[in-house]
C-alpha cells in the first residue's frame, strides 16, 4: 500500500543532499519513505493526501523522558515559582505514587501520555525508569515502557532511596536490578550530580555505566545539570550516546565534547520550568558539537511534553536559529539515539513525519505555544488532513 | 435546551461567592449558564455531558489582538531572534498585504484564527484595525473583524503611514476615518509611544482618543511598551477600560493606575518574541493594580495566539501565580473588555467555559505548551468529550 503526500509547502528533509523543498512531494510504503522530491515529478501511488501547502518535518525525536510514572507535582511546580527552592527530594513522592500504582494504571497513563506526544508531532520517544528504585518496581516500568518504545533506558541510578546508602544501592543497581533490567532496555543511564545529595558522583556513574556497558546497554548519562561536574567527559570517555542538560560547562567540558562522538542533549524546559539558568547551545554549536533537544518530560523539572516548545524557548532562550533548533529536535534527537532510520526524510527512513499547520518550519518558533505539529505516521496517516 | 455538565473534578468560578469547587457540576440553557455547584446536587437537564475528572476554568478572554491582518513575518521574527534590531517598521508590510488580500481571503483567515483560537480554550476576542490605514480599508478590515466578534477596536492610529504627517493622519484618524469606522466598532485604540517615530506622542493620543468617546467609542491604549511615557497616565485620565503593554512604568503610572478604574493589560508573548524586558506583574498586583492578560496576537511582534501559554509566561516570567494568571485571561480580560456576562462562571452569565485536558488549573502553567484547554462553547460542546 502506497500514499503519495502532495501539496507540501515546505519539506525539511534534513538531509544534506536534498535539503529543504518547496512544493515537494513524497511517497510512503507502508511504514516507510519510498520517495522524496518536487510535486511536479511525483510518481503515482494508492493513495493520495493532499496537505494543502502546510510544511512537513521529520517526526520529533524526543530522546530524553520520563513518562513511566504515576501521579503529578503541580503543587510542587507552583510552590517553586512561588520562591521555594527545589532540592530534587520531590523525585520520593513520583517513586510512591509509582509503586503504588497497578500495571494498568500505568499502562493506560503511558497510552495516553505517547498520545499527547503523538498528537504534537513526536514520533519517537525515549522512556526512562527511575521512579522503582526496587528490582520489581524498575523491571516493571521498563517492561511497561517497552510496550510503546523501543527506546527504554534504565535509570536505577535516578536517586539513592532514602534509607539505603550510595554504596550498596550502586551495588544492588548494578548487580540484581541490572540483571533484571537489562533484557528490557536498550541503554542505561545515570544522575551524575556530585552537588546533589541524591544522585551520584563520578565515581558511582562510572560503576553504573561499566556494568551498563558489560550487560550489553548503550550509555547515556545526566551531567552537569545543577552545576559544574564530571558527567560530561565521563559521558565522553565512556562513548555515550549522549550527554543530557549540560548547563554547567567548562571549557574542557566543551573540548571534550567537540572532540568526541557524544551527542549533548539541552533540556530547556527544564530551565523554563525551574527558572534556572538557561544552557548555552551557541557556544556548542561554535565548537562544533552536536546538540540535540528533548522535553525532559517528568512531574517535577518539566511536565512539558511539547517538543515544539523546546525549538520556541531554543530560539528564544539559547541562541539557536529556527533550523538548528528544529535540527535538533529531529536528526539531532537521532542522533543522540543512535538511529538512522529517522530524524531524517530520506528513502528507505522510516515515514516518521510531523505536519506543521503552517507554511514553513519557522512557525515553530514564531507562533510559540500554538499546537500546529500533528504527526504523520500511520495509522492516523488518513484522518490528519481531514481537520 | 438544557445540558448538565458533569465530572468537573475542579471548577475556577472566579466568583468570589463561590471559588474553586471540587467535584463540580454545572446547567447550561442554551447560551447561558443556568446552574453551578457541588455534582452530588445538581439538578436533571434534557442532556448530559462528562467531562471525566477534568478542570473546567472560564473561556479566555483575549482582550488585545490584531488578528485582521494577511500575509505573516515569520521571516523578520527569526533575523530578529539572530540579533537584528526590531524598531516597529515591519508594520508597513503587513499593511501591504491586508490593503492587497481581497475581503474573501480576509474573511477566511479570521475564520481559520478564530478557530484556532476557539480549539485553544478562547471563547471572546478583540480585534483591532490598524493594518489598512486608509478610510476604506480600515472600514473594511473592521466589517470583516465584526462579523467574528463584538469586540471590534478602530485603530486608525497605529501607525503613522509613510508619506503622510502625524498632524495631517491624525486629522485624518478623527475626521473622515472615524465616521465611516464608528458605526463598526466599539472601541478606540491609539499606540502611545513618544519614542517610536512611527507611533503617537501624548498630545496626538489625547486627540485621538477624545475623538473616539465622542463619537461614542470605549477608549483603550497602547501604552508605555518600548520606554517610559504618558500613554498610561492619560489612559487613567480619560477612564480608559484598559492600557495594554504597561512595560515601563514609573511610580506616577502605577499610583495612577491604582487609583484608577483602567486595567493594566499585559501582554508577555511580546517580549517572549522579541526577546525585550518583561512588564512587572507583581508590583501592580501588589499596589492594588487589576491586572488583565492577552495575547496581542499579531504578525510581527507576538504571532502566537496561545492564552494558555500567556499563563505560563506570566508565571515564569512577570512574578504572577497560576491562579493570578489565570484571573487576568478570564476576569481580568472581562473587565478589560467592561464585561459583566464572561470571565466569571455564574447563573446568567454566558456558558463561555473552556475544559482542559488536566486535573486543576495549575497545569496550564506547569505543563507550558501542552495543548491542554479547548473552549467548552456551543456548537463544538457535545464533540469535546469525545476525543
Amino acid at each position: 500500500m502506497t500514499t503519495l503526500v502532495t501539496g507540501i509547502g515546505e519539506l525539511t528533509t534534513q538531509d544534506p543532499e536534498r535539503g529543504t523543498l518547496q512544493d515537494a512531494a513524497l511517497v510512503i510504503d507502508d511504514e516507510l519513505i519510498a520517495w522524496v522530491g518536487p510535486a511536479a515529478s511525483a510518481p503515482a501511488a494508492d493513495e493520495r493526501i493532499d496537505v494543502e501547502g502546510r510544511a512537513v518535518v521529520p517526526g520529533f525525536v524526543d530522546s530524553h523522558s520520563h513518562l513511566a510514572f504515576a501521579g503529578d507535582r503541580a503543587d510542587e511546580f507552583a510552590a517553586r515559582m512561588a520562591g521555594e527552592r527545589y532540592d530534587g527530594g520531590g523525585i520520593a513522592r513520583t517513586v510512591e505514587a509509582t509503586r503504588a500504582a497497578p500495571d494498568e494504571v500505568l499502562r493506560a497513563l503511558l497510552a495516553r501520555r505517547v498520545a499527547e506526544l503523538r498528537a504534537q508531532g513526536t514520533t519517537t520517544v525515549e522512556i526512562k525508569s527511575g521512579y522503582g528504585l526496587t528490582v520489581d518496581d524498575e523491571l516493571r516500568t521498563l517492561r511497561l515502557a517497552a510496550e510503546v518504545t523501543p527506546e527504554t533506558t534504565f535509570l536505577g541510578a535516578h536517586v539513592v532511596p532514602a534509607g539505603t546508602d550510595v554504596d550498596s544501592y550502586v551495588a544492588l543497581v548494578t548487580g540484581e536490578m541490572l540483571h533484571a533490567c537489562a533484557p528490557h532496555a536498550r541503554w542505561i543511564d545515570v544522575f551524575c550530580e556530585p552537588a546533589s545529595p541524591h544522585a551520584f558522583d563520578g565515581d558511582a556513574a562510572r560503576t553504573v555505566l561499566e556494568a551498563g556497558r558489560a550487560a550489553g546497554l548503550g550509555l547515556r548519562v545526566h551531567g552537569n545539570q545543577l552545576g559544574p561536574g564530571p558527567g560530561v567527559r565521563l559521558a565522553v570517555e565512556l562513548g555515550a550516546a549522549s550527554v543530557d542538560h549540560c548547563t554547567y560547562l567548562t571549557g574542557d567540558d566543551v573540548d571534550a565534547l567537540a572532540g568526541g562522538d557524544t551527542v549533548a542533549t539541552l533540556l530547556p524546559g527544564v530551565e523554563f520550568s525551574t527558572r534556572s539558568p538557561y544552557p548555552d547551545a551557541r557556544r556548542l554549536l561554535d565548537a562544533g558539537v552536536t546538540v540535540a533537544l528533548a522535553t525532559d518530560c517528568n512531574p517535577g523539572t518539566c511536565s512539558s511534553s511539547s517538543m515544539p516548545f523546546m525549538i520556541a524557548l531554543a530560539v528564544r532562550e539559547i541562541g539557536m536559529t529556527p533550523a538548528e533548533a528544529l535540527w535538533a529536535a529531529t536528526a539531532g534527537g537521532a542522533r543522540a539515539l543512535r538511529r538512522t532510520d529517522i530524524g531524517v526524510v530520506a528513502p528507505g527512513n522510516r515515514a516518521d513525519l510531523a505536519v506543521l499547520d503552517a507554511p514553513t518550519h519557522l512557525h515553530l518558533a514564531y507562533r510559540p505555544g500554538v499546537p500546529l505539529a500533528r504527526s504523520l505516521r500511520s495509522p492516523t496517516r488518513r484522518r490528519l488532513t481531514r481537520r
